[in-house]
C-alpha cells in the first residue's frame, strides 16, 4: 500500500497535469482520483474542498517552474541582459515540448488559472497575483542591476518590468489561441525593447 | 407573451453578462434562464448545446465592442497614429466602468475565453482566433497607414501589430489578476512603443 506522502503528490501531480491541459472547472475529483490511483476518500482527506487543492495545485506550478526555469534564468552566473533571453528561450521550449507531445499549446497555467477564477476565488487570485509580482520581481531586479552596471540606460524599471510580464502573459495567451508555439518564437525577443521611461 | 426574437436576445444577453462576469463553465443553462426569466425549453430550442450558445455569445461580445470601441477608435476620421490612443481610451473607461459596477475587473472576453476553453473546443478557439486575427488586421492597416503618410519609419507592420495586440491582452489578463484597472491606464500607453524592424 502506497504510503501517505506518495497517495498527496500523486493526487497533485495529476490534478497539475489535468488542469493544465484544459481547465479547472472541467476537471472532476473523480477524474483526478482515476489518473492518480486513489479512492476518493484520500482525496477529500487531504483536500476537503476543491479550493484547497487548487491553491496546492498553484505551489506545485511555481515549484515546477522554479526548478525547470526561472532557477536557470534568473542565475547569477549570466550578465543580467542575458537573463530575460534565457527565460523566454526555456519558456518557448516548454512550450513547443508540450505542444509536440499534446497537439495543444496549453499557454501559462497561472494565467489560465487567473482568468477563469479571478472574480469568483479571491484567495486563487491573490495567490497567482502574488506568485506574478515574484516574477516581476525577478526581471525588475534584473534590469536594475543591468542599469547599474551600465549595461542598460536608466529608465523605470518597476514600470518596464511589469510591462515586459504583461507582454510575456499576452504572447503566452497569444500562442494558446493560435495553437502554435511559434507565435512565441517570433515575437518573444521584442520584449527587450519595451522601455517605460523614468517620470519627471 | 414576448416574440421569439425577444427570448432569443434576452438568452443571449444573459449569458454574455453571466459568462463575462465568472466562467463558461461556471454559468449553467439554469441560471441564464432565470436571469433571461425564459424557460428551459426555449433554451434549448435556440441553441441544442452549450456550444452554440457560446459560438452565438462570442458574435455578441464582438458586436458590443464594435459599436462601443472599434468603430469609434479606428475611425478615418482619426490620424493614424490616434487611433490606437482612442482605442486604449475607451477600452481602459469600459474596464473602469465594469470594477466601478462590479468590483472587478472582467478583462478582455475573447481572452477569457480562448484560455479556458482553447485546448478542448475547437470551433470556439478557431472563432475567437479569427476576431484577434481581425482586430490585429485593424492595428496593422493604421500602422502600414503612419508608415505610407510618413508618419512613422518604416517597421514590420504585421508582427509589430500582433506584438501590440498580444500585449493588450496581456495587460487585460495583469489588470484582472491585480484586480486593478490602473494597470491599464499606467501601462497601455507603452504600447505605441513596440516596434519589430523589418527583416532583412
Amino acid at each position: 500500500m502506497p504510503n501517505q506522502t506518495d497517495t498527496y503528490t500523486r493526487i497533485l501531480e495529476a490534478a497539475r497535469e489535468l488542469i493544465h491541459a484544459s481547465s479547472y472547472a472541467n476537471v472532476g475529483v473523480q477524474a483526478i482520483c482515476e489518473k492518480a490511483n486513489v479512492k476518493k476518500g484520500s482525496f477529500y482527506h487531504f483536500f476537503p474542498s476543491k479550493q484547497d487543492l487548487t491553491l496546492a495545485v498553484i505551489d506545485v506550478y511555481y515549484v515546477n517552474f522554479k526548478d525547470s526555469i526561472i532557477n536557470e534564468a534568473f542565475s547569477s552566473s549570466l550578465r543580467p541582459g542575458e537573463r530575460l533571453n534565457r527565460f523566454f528561450e526555456l519558456a518557448i521550449a516548454m512550450q513547443s515540448h508540450i505542444h509536440q507531445e499534446t497537439g495543444h499549446v496549453l499557454g501559462c497555467p497561472f494565467g489560465n488559472l487567473t482568468t477563469e477564477l479571478a472574480t469568483r476565488d479571491e484567495a486563487v487570485r491573490q495567490k497567482i497575483d502574488g506568485l506574478f509580482t515574484r516574477l516581476q520581481h525577478l526581471i525588475r531586479d534584473s534590469l536594475q542591476e543591468a542599469v547599474d552596471t551600465g549595461e542598460m540606460e536608466p529608465l523605470n524599471v518597476e514600470a518596464t518590468a511589469e510591462a515586459m510580464f504583461a507582454y510575456f502573459e499576452g504572447l503566452m495567451l497569444l500562442a494558446k489561441s493560435r495553437n502554435d508555439p511559434n507565435v512565441l518564437r517570433e515575437l518573444l525577443p521584442a520584449t527587450t525593447q519595451i522601455r517605460i521611461p523614468i517620470k519627471h
